[in-house]
């Protein structure tokens, strides 16, 4: 397992060849086209906000009718708010690479990450499509994953091998996101490729299992995107027997994509937008899932909680409050504790008895905190991923578009 | 209508005293002491945040028991999540306050606002009582808008006056907040006289439906205090006839407090914590009004949309976003409108053809904008008040306890 860029293992029958279309910054690696061999299987998900982008539209209405051949991907611009011309826009580009690769247009799912609002320079995607699928290759993922960024000041990917009945299966993925995450389904853009054999409808259930534990158990700052896209190809190139639904071999196959998507998930949150800290959110003893995650969102989206943890300040009186006001029925908050690592702060409704603003400060000046907040009324545990809310946050999104 | 301080209109029978109790800063005005008249009524709305301080719990248990003679208020401290030693720390107050003014320890209610989790200096405020009670005065409304304030950076004050049946009534209101603001049921602390005669339910059902209209339509950071309270009191001293439920007087005086309330809640988002433009969120069109909120509050909570209102950037994109992912059933996107003051920046689920970024701007150079979102639907409409999110956001609350 690992998650350095020079590390992410090739997938065979999938390749991928990246340019620069000169779509905000010239000369800036901004476009990729991934390929991938005949008789793979596609699985995907997508943004649940109802004002979504024209290519995730698009994309959507391509993979229920054919089998993808080609992911062709911008960044720069999120061709979102663009209306029919942003539409038309989308299906051209999808056309172009069609027609230069000889597949259907169908057989082309657009994605697209940026700006909103603004026109796509649909010719400048086209005229560079020749120069990406002429550099189309199965070490191409570093390149992707760089090319794929927006705010992001890393690129993210995340590889993995495992053994199916004797034979290696190899994961590898590459993510873009740092801000207006809150994922609703899926996040932002993310590319995962295996050369295991799986059909779709399995392929899809395992994805969605995967996303569920890790994209969707993240938040940098509670809004969700219009363009949030994840997919997952399966060539078929391994030599280990094809995955069916239900078996071992599923078992270990979704739980490796798991993990990279949870490395994946994970790496945008460190990456948020202005982050200084990684912060898991671990809600214990709750009656419901659901109740658990409605805590846990409501401190990781609580702008006091962030700009304390900016500060390294354990203000367990925030936490507290955001605990409060969670909405949850009968809530007892006398037999609530929370802990920040392994430094218990609040006990019986106020702060623990034993603990001092040192033991606090030592956890708050770490870069990587859990604050676990034990319920103390069910079974049910969960467990997100955030960050803090820092000046630099504010810098990026007020100046994002000067 | 006023809401300068040095108009702020006595109310016969309500007396007010200031002094510094030393609480937090040596010298600086923390602790008021408010007087009603016997014969009084006294109406209420506590914070919904079910982790709520001791002077609330204490609060809410004495107004059940006994019409209240005095408002105890201090600044500095919030006696939030302070456990059984904050119970005793209120009661410990209220029962001097009761022992020197000579009343039942019931008829004192307590509030207190500032740094959660901190011990409450009860015997600094106990010293101070008898300077706080030698200066009571009905001209005392200024002094105490002042010595409520915690982040606060000017106080805050709201006065009417209006005819009752060719007698004038008097109603004055003061307040503070600027940060965890995100009222739910009411604010902050807000203290609001009037020398009308209204009976206990019947003033507690017009402050109901006061605050319902302001102090619930207010936002900085969707974060609802442990400490939020709101207090009318009616002293009786008006030579105006008792008001009536369901009468027109009742309907006048009402929407007379309402006024009131409404001053005081826009006067707490002007000076949000950070705060650099004052922006209304209209939502026209809902099927229901919980729906038009739902779109009120995802705009208005949404750090992206926050930030570019700081910026004085026109990112329709942002607010687009924040529509589609608030939560609406059936949303049809393409029926939405969007303006900007009265600029229309959105139409058919893209920008508006005639929209230019120069117009925007011109709105968003403004300190007071109105976004208004037309969801043609439905028949509701409903409106709120929120702020931007600054630099000054993230220094306030980093810096909050050091």
């Amino acid at each position: 397992m690992s998650n350095a860029l020079a590390d992410l293992h090739p997938v065979a029958g999938f390749r991928l060849g990246t340019t620069s279309a000169g779509i905000k910054t010239p000369g800036r690696p901004d476009l990729v086209v991934m390929e991938m061999a005949a008789g793979s299987s596609t699985a995907a998900v997508f943004t649940q906000n109802a004002f979504c982008a024209a290519p995730v539209i698009v994309a959507r209405e391509h993979l229920a009718r054919h089998q993808p051949a080609y992911l062709l991907v911008n960044t720069g611009n999120a061709n979102a708010g663009t209306g029919d011309a942003g539409m038309r826009d989308a299906r051209q580009c999808c056309a172009a690479l069609a027609g230069q690769a000889g597949c259907p247009v169908q057989a082309v799912l657009p994605f697209s990450t940026g700006v909103i609002g603004e026109p796509l320079p649909a010719g400048k995607i086209q005229s560079s499509l020749p120069m990406a699928l002429e550099r189309l290759d199965e070490n191409g993922w570093a390149a992707a994953a760089t090319a794929i960024l927006t705010t992001d000041t890393v690129p993210k990917g995340a590889s993995k091998r495992i053994l199916l009945d004797g034979q290696s299966v190899t994961i590898t993925g590459i993510a873009k996101g740092a801000g207006m995450i809150r994922p609703d389904m899926a996040t932002m853009l993310a590319f995962i490729a295996t050369d295991a054999a799986v059909e779709r409808d399995v392929l899809q259930d395992c994805l969605l299992a995967a996303t569920e534990k890790s994209f969707n158990r993240i938040t940098v700052d509670g809004d969700t995107s219009t363009n949030d896209a994840c997919v997952l190809v399966a060539t078929g190139k391994s030599a280990a027997p094809a995955i069916e639904k239900n078996g071992l071999n599923y078992e270990l196959f979704c739980s490796a994509v798991t993990e990279v998507c949870i490395l994946l998930a994970q790496a945008i949150v460190r990456d948020g937008e202005g982050a200084t800290r990684f912060v898991t959110v671990a809600v214990d003893g709750g009656r419901s899932s659901d109740e658990c995650l409605d805590v846990a969102y409501t401190i990781a989206h609580s702008p006091l909680v962030k700009t304390a943890l900016f500060a390294g300040d354990p203000n367990w009186g925030r936490i507290l409050a955001a605990v409060g006001r969670a909405g949850l029925i009968g809530l007892d908050m006398e037999a609530i504790q929370i802990y920040l690592d392994d430094v218990c702060i609040v006990r019986d409704g106020g702060r623990a008895p034993d603990y001092t603003e040192a033991a606090g400060q030592q956890v708050m000046n770490r870069k990587d905190i859990t604050i676990r907040v034990v319920l103390n009324r069910g079974e049910y545990s969960e467990e997100i991923w955030t960050c803090d809310l820092s000046y630099d946050y504010v810098k990026i999104n007020a100046e994002y578009r000067t």
